[in-house]
């Protein structure tokens, strides 16, 4: 019997990436509550085969994706299936943080790197740089729609401690995600993210 | 006095890309009513600049763009102003159709390359292929959302004939768009779109 496998921390406003075989499970925890974390992923046999949220929301038909539903790839093809959640609340519309949205919308004179950046950073690696960054799967970020107006609000996340999301591999991938960067999106508590890898049994 | 710009015609389930100057104006026009052009665009100094929905909507706070709203590159850099819209509904949280899509949601056996396949194909002399085609401003598309539930829908489109919408390109520019291929889109009537462009007076 091997050893349950260790729970690792992404510091405050930083990201991490690992890769993940089919069938591979990833366990994204929110250690303290009300934190965000950014996830995006690429297929490791053709990086420009990336986690597609338009793809994800128009074959779900809907926004706020849950256990059981699939996480497409621009080429529509299944890169995760959501196997549980224990928050039922995340966001699949806005581009990560960036050092140019903290310019933007928070007044920063010189913006952190963000989501973006950290993720980005992460993914060097790989290859992958800032331009190929798409909307993340932000999990645990709680965004409003009004369906009259279509105006978007970012209200603190509905995760409390110890809440999770259970992600299964559906190809090889490279994952990247972070401890969110931004106060709105974190109810401006700056907090860590823990994750675990729970490698599928092999052949 | 020069001519006024010359309206030009996108056939039925098509597509056609033109270059742009900054400001020059870009006039989509739905002939007949109820008809969707897909539109996206990319920086022609540097083509992995690319139009973002997802910036877009975090800048406005709104997932519906009119008149007075900007939308914006993965770089956060204004592309376009709209100026005018006599529509006032678009969408910006799909990805084009696709030749997958038409296979999976329509149930057609060998799908149609859709609104994906026609922009790629009218971008290729920029090499721009489909993996690179982003979620795209839906034009005239109508997806409502569920504000409680979340769930998106396609309804027929909001504009009758002539119905247009006005942008102002903000950078050099290659713009595609389409006359959409997917008939929930477009009420199953695949009509054509027309454009005319209006070049900004040489300095």
């Amino acid at each position: 019997m091997s050893a349950a496998p260790a729970v690792e921390r992404i510091a405050p406003c930083s990201g991490r990436a690992v890769e993940l075989d089919t069938g591979d499970e990833l366990v994204v925890i929110d250690p303290m509550g009300q934190q965000v974390s950014d996830l995006t992923a690429f297929s490791r046999d053709d990086t420009n085969e990336y986690l597609s949220s338009g793809r994800s929301i128009d074959y779900a038909s809907k926004l706020w994706l849950t256990r059981g539903d699939l996480l497409y790839s621009n080429r529509s093809r299944a890169m995760f299936t959501i196997l549980e959640d224990t928050c039922g609340r995340h966001d699949f519309t806005l581009t990560p943080c960036s050092k140019e949205m903290f310019e933007r919308l928070y007044g920063e004179v010189e913006g952190r790197p963000g989501c973006e950046g950290n993720l980005a950073a992460a993914l060097a690696p790989w290859g992958i740089g800032r331009d190929r960054i798409p909307i993340a799967f932000n999990i645990f970020m709680n965004v409003t729609v009004d369906g009259e107006t279509g105006k978007v609000a970012v209200l603190p996340p509905l995760s409390g401690p110890g809440d999770f999301i259970r992600l299964r591999a559906e190809m090889p991938l490279v994952v990247a995600m972070t401890a969110c960067s931004a106060g709105q999106s974190n109810n401006f508590s700056y907090k860590p993210i823990d994750f675990r890898v729970e490698r599928a049994p092999s052949g």
